[in-house]
């Protein structure tokens, strides 16, 4: 979906990226769906409403205003933080929900599918609601990403260690040695310049000035995180911002998320189950911290988003991404001399730029206002997309956000540096 | 099961009685039964494996040592407090548990029921293991209430209010004017003297003293609860105590759990979904808190243990319990001269009493001794039993006990008072 | 103040117990006396004022409605729990409490003294004037061992670990063996007769009925202690009571409060400063849950407070109180044949009985009635009287409480047995 | 303190600055100076102590290996923040100090003036250590913002509302009418070109690219806040940033820090105690959150800090800064031609700008680069200075930073905007 499609390509879109959805929770029983594992994580049900809820709160309810909604209390239920559009239910309390039931939310569904197959039969999806569709897609995309990014952290959270599948083949070959490829910094444009779809948190497009940089080849390895670990870096204070340092020992950090010493050895858990850590691959579920004070020690640090987007601009939108189906990072020789590899898919990489607003940003209005702008505080951005992204949603100009602390995502790092 | 059964009817009582459970559950969908509302409530699912963990554990292991468990990990997850057996999976994350499916769940049971009766028909089930078969069924029926009191919880932590069951018709009748019944008082004895079942924490049968005192004719009525609350008697700090008043407070307590003020009128919410409240009922869902304050607004207080059973002792039990079906406290005309109406059934009765050893208390030797001995500290004991208890589960001597916040249970109040 | 003294004799204990208060706050600099440590624990101003808040309060108000309060705000900040009187400063908040200056607060003591001594003059002190005169003045003895208690805790939380002054002479002596006095149980009464000061919480006298018991001749020394923290006490589950297993986990318990190893040897913490562990002094400084563990281990358990009551009623109120100036706990050897030894002074002694209104209790009417009746809920009683309790304050039938976790109190314990 | 003066200069500096701290703490008691009122503030002791420590740890150990330090243990007492160093006492417990006395800390500090006196006249203070003092000079001029802001904190939470000293004459004047200074935008540069102190967070200058923008005129006043309150600001959930949303609920914020209402008037706190609000004011002691909500509400925004940099490098460093002596923001007309009026003095200007790292920022070697580096996340900068700043401290190019939610400093705000 990187052109904007006419009403009858976006009707298809809508029918493909809603099946995606759809074989994302076909593995899965009911029970799997309704549990909550933290507030940060919904359940896969609450995910397939909600994506629901919006198309029929931002289209059939904006096309059809005297439309009966398919329940009266969805409304609520499935608000996800709308001020605009009404009270929400709690979301840490959204694993309370065994009503509706699976086969309802299948059933919401359906419903709200038809009413928008109508709306396109009926000619009546204007420009304006286009848009409104297109958004809706987009935020499926995201919300295919959280269900398997929270289902993840669901199966983790059981000591039984449930698979969501069984593993594909070993993704064969080996990391690439690190190289860094410089950029002479300078005057440059990032940013979305219109013509298709962009989200308005990439908006404007808009001169920035860089220093000399230098950037990765490839992003950071679990044998090279294992290095740090080995060398303490999870005891060393002096590597680690101060706020990073009180979260690690809070939590008790040791180690990234889902891996496990065992009998002297390194396990990971995955979508396919625990297996051994394989040394090649790009480090995940790394929070922004740990990912600073990696690069710390590798006397390095994390690029400025300007900084990335400038060097991925160039290169293709391809990678390990959803439709590969690894559903895990993946190592991928990085030949010596091309472009930096791996920038899309695999992992998102931590930047050391603060989400805020680019100059000139105006949040549309309306309760999609809500949709970013509200979070520019206290996130940083990442970049790139990981093996659990769908092709379609990315950019080179996209923004994804998360909190330093957070760690559920596919999150890594590539190291940049100064000349 | 009032009687100790011989091989033969424990056989019997172990079928019938695990039928129940299942009964209980079965309108249940295996999404109704994975969701865990707060710490203190367990999923339904869990409570059917936690029971059949107990005589898997207790029985079958006992006899069997060399047998395989159903399932290793399940030693761990169905755990629920016995340090001597092992670790738990914590208790807060019971809702976390996706897996084993319900399914699962109920083929362990089969399992279990299985080894059960081959352990019967291979003769041998002796005395020591008839007595852990038979603590094992009374555990099974205290878990058949907790099923019911913990998904009333959970589903009334959904916005959808959803009802366990279509409601019965309305249970007929008034309650009778409140009438004190005197008692001498003088030297007495209390608990149980053997020759059947009972617990160690109702052992050994010892002498009390009583001064003389008063008792209600019948259990506080929420009519009689709404004057209190109309009374401003949330708001009046001389009628609690001091870590009452700090809870009430602290949790915004206005009315008793599961009541709702809608639109000026009073609703509660039943097993049956949510109606108006009728003012004939006993009060239940009140903390131990919330009937001292009661009490003193009363100008009565609480009775001790001692002196609810010198008078239940002289009474049958029967009332309405689980097996009338109500699954909720209903009205009882209590005739002018009678005894003590309603002492079994509708509510249990928070007692004055702080849950502690009897004189001469010794726990059973072993894990076993830490099904009640542990738990003498911070709990109040309530006496009688109520409208989701079996029949076959009580007695006078019976000793139920909660921390004086809980409120989910059906724990309401008789009120006494010094002559 | 054994016998309740006449007005003249009244008013002399006045003016000697009132500067017994000051004689303990003599050492401290005004910054010693501002700090608070912890929410249960009060800075010294603050006892001092709150002390005089209550002679003000409740005997020169009463008896002089019209006279100006020294302070209009001291109603409220120095009010601890007295809803009936009005609202009151927060608790944890009596640490931010610089003004008013400790010179202020003396020179509110002296005010009220001032207004006491024109009581008296004036003959206006009348029985109903001199009762509440006489329960301010034990009651300005229980908060002159909490300025010893509370003052020993923020000392303690101090790194530098300061001495509130130097210590005295080691006690000398050994403690005697453990022997066990046999009580033949049966009925018998507790409870303070009247005819001389008691809280309403000792009242009424009433009738128990006692089984057979055995009770030690002497508290639990530090050395006893020691070997159970050796035989692992604080890490074996079958020891403990569920919930003081979770507050010694939570909390990291390895030894009793104010216990600290150092270099292989283990420190104490005192009144005078740390110094090493003297085996033969009581242990003092353990929770509820703790003194419930290790008689566990001992294969003995707590004596009930009327056992503890029967015992103690024939024996004279003398021992390591206050007025000895140790503040510590010290050995007294025990004759073979002698009565129970240390039943007062050294310890407060854990009993097992929760603190409960005796049968027939009434509380007082209005704000006094707040001072005992309603913490009657998740405490336990404790008996005798300890290093820092005035002698005068004391008598068979005193009921101290606490709560089960409560450690910085000089509490700890005797052991009893079922013979 | 302009520019960087030779080692006579700096010796007098050493005096006049350490003079002006001493000056501040003078009016306090003991008492007033032990008090902690939260985490986030010191008490006035801890500032005095730990200023002196720096320069103890930093310059005369330096200097001196071999001395001996004043006190052993107030190497970890008074340590902040510095992992190099070693062990801190925990932030949270600088308000149990009531030893060491507060006339030990005036005995440290002129231990270590002696020390650092001794170090100059020996001629000892070579460039090296000449660098640190004069780092330890700004260090000791921000404590001494913190001294008052601490302290101001800490009386408010007095309910007798006390004032640090009695006020000064009104500051007279109105507020000019609000109006935009137009920058043309384009590249430009900022940051600390060297040559005279400047902190490592101020530096590396560099270019960065900037849209035209609008700037006020003036700081927003309280008269203009209060407007944004009564139109509803504080509960329309649209004006906010999804944290400071929830912030502003879970601390029930009404109004900026400090601000009361009573009887219908708006009353504030200030280090003279309460008085009515003054509707010309610069508003001060509001959040991050507060400033963006009110610029939302504004239809502006906040600048960054390249836009208040570049605007301000050509101003002088001049206003209502601690040598006023009024301890309070004040109005200053700002004629309609002149350049943007209090930029400097009166409160901290919130800037929408993410507290980071400069392009080639490097955090010095050891201890001192924990100074500010580690905290480069989670916080927002600030600009300007406040009523309470001294003069010496400040440059166009200083960057002061808090957590979004911080309210205790004088923190308020300018508006910016697009054309």
């Amino acid at each position: 979906m990187t052109a904007a499609p006419g009403s009858e390509g976006l009707a298809e879109a809508y029918g493909e990226i809603r099946r995606v959805t759809e074989r994302l929770a076909a593995p899965l029983s009911a029970e799997d769906c309704v549990v909550q594992s933290m507030p940060d994580a919904s359940p896969v049900k609450w995910h397939l409403a909600h994506t629901t809820w919006f198309f029929e709160t931002f289209v059939v309810s904006a096309a059809r205003p005297a439309a009966r909604p398919f329940h009266p209390q969805f409304r609520v239920l499935f608000n996800s933080y709308y001020n605009a559009v009404g009270p929400q239910h709690p979301r840490p309390e959204r694993g309370m929900l065994s009503r509706p039931a699976l086969s309802e939310v299948r059933a919401y569904r359906e419903h709200v599918d038809c009413r928008i197959a109508e709306l396109f039969a009926e000619g009546a999806v204007d420009e304006s609601l286009a848009a409104r569709v297109e958004l809706g897609l987009h935020h499926e995309q995201q919300h295919q990403e959280l269900i398997l990014t929270d289902l993840k952290h669901m199966l983790w959270s059981n000591p039984l260690r449930p698979a969501y599948r069984d593993g594909p083949q070993r993704a064969e070959g080996e990391a690439g040695r690190l190289r860094w490829r410089r950029h002479a910094g300078g005057a440059a444009s990032i940013g979305h310049a219109g013509g298709s779809f962009s989200f308005d948190n990439e908006r404007p497009r808009h001169r920035v000035m860089l220093e000399p940089f230098e950037i990765a080849s490839r992003p950071v390895t679990t044998g090279e995180f294992l290095e740090f670990i080995e060398d303490g870096g999870y005891e060393r204070a002096e590597l680690w911002l101060s706020d990073g340092w009180d979260a690690a020992r809070a939590q008790r950090w040791r180690a990234p998320l889902y891996w496990r010493r065992e009998d002297g050895a390194w396990r990971i858990f995955t979508l396919s189950g625990a297996r051994d850590l394989r040394r090649d691959e790009p480090v995940a579920h790394v929070s922004f911290y740990e990912a600073d004070a990696f690069a710390r020690w590798s006397q390095a640090r994390l690029p400025s988003e300007a900084e990335w987007e400038v060097v991925a601009a160039k290169e293709p939108v391809a990678g390990n991404l959803l439709e590969s189906g690894l559903l895990h990072p993946a190592p991928s020789p990085a030949p010596s001399s091309a472009p930096p590899a791996q920038l899309f898919g695999d992992v998102w990489e931590w930047t050391r730029s603060a989400y805020a607003a680019y100059p000139g940003f105006r949040a549309a209005a309306g309760a999609l206002g809500e949709y970013n702008a509200k979070f520019m505080c206290n996130q940083l951005v990442l970049r790139g997309g990981s093996c659990v992204t769908p092709r379609s949603h990315l950019r080179a100009t996209y923004r994804n956000f998360f909190p330093p602390q957070a760690r559920w995502q596919f999150s890594g790092l590539r190291l940049a540096r100064d000349p």
